[in-house]
């Protein structure tokens, strides 16, 4: 039971944005340093983009900045909006891949499970994640300046 | 964000032992009933087995049948013990794969959401998924005679 890497992938985007507070940011300079793919992120950058979560300058010192104060930012939001199917079994977007599907009670149970852990993700934002003292930590992990 | 097709046909293996209520089965039965590859099954009903979820007979009328009453087994326990890794996040089980591990909030949200999804989980035995009218359904659903 693992997030895609899509969702991960954008959190950490948008982290990484919210701790430059409005300095604009390169897909290439958040691909260095988490040592992640560029490619993959640019997906993922495109997306967040299409999404509103992102706002990109063109021209040679363009770049990316967050489209809302971190504090407007649910992660549980970036997470539904991320994940390709909130499915955690396949029954429940595949309703014909189980005989037992018009009566169980297991699919009903993940559900209610998975309701559970959106409500976590639902009860925090991108500010929550970023508190002053995390913030600074995480500036100087990322080699990011002040 | 899905469980492993492991945990996934375990659990539907110990329902389909709790409806037939105590009688041998086989894995090719089961296999059949839900139309499911049989060789992936094997290995789950090995681990089933190796666990003491599952009793099982050998010889012409052997079988599988479970080792304690469906009231006796929590679907979380099986949950657990069937999914191959409980991250939901990759930096939960190895460490060195994102910069910001040492002081990351995110992936304790996530732990935080992943122990709301299996307390719900948790809160269920076998024997809640099957309750005398749901019971009677998903018999008729897998052909089980009465």
């Amino acid at each position: 039971m693992r997030i895609t890497r899509h969702s991960d992938y954008a959190l950490r985007t948008l982290m990484y944005l919210a701790l430059k507070q409005g300095s604009v940011v390169t897909i290439n300079e958040i691909a260095e340093r988490y040592g992640i793919s560029r490619n993959h992120l640019t997906k993922v950058v495109n997306r967040l983009h299409q999404l509103g979560y992102l706002r990109a300058t063109r021209g040679k010192n363009g770049g990316l900045t967050l489209a809302s104060a971190p504090g407007q930012i649910s992660v549980g939001a970036v997470f539904r909006d991320m994940e390709s199917s909130l499915a955690v079994v396949e029954c429940v977007d595949e309703p014909g891949a189980c005989v037992l599907s018009p009566s169980c009670r297991l699919q009903g149970l993940f559900n209610q499970a998975q309701a559970a852990f959106l409500a976590q993700l639902d009860a925090h934002t991108l500010a929550d994640l970023l508190p002053p003292e995390t913030g600074r930590q995480l500036r100087d992990l990322l080699a990011i300046e002040r």
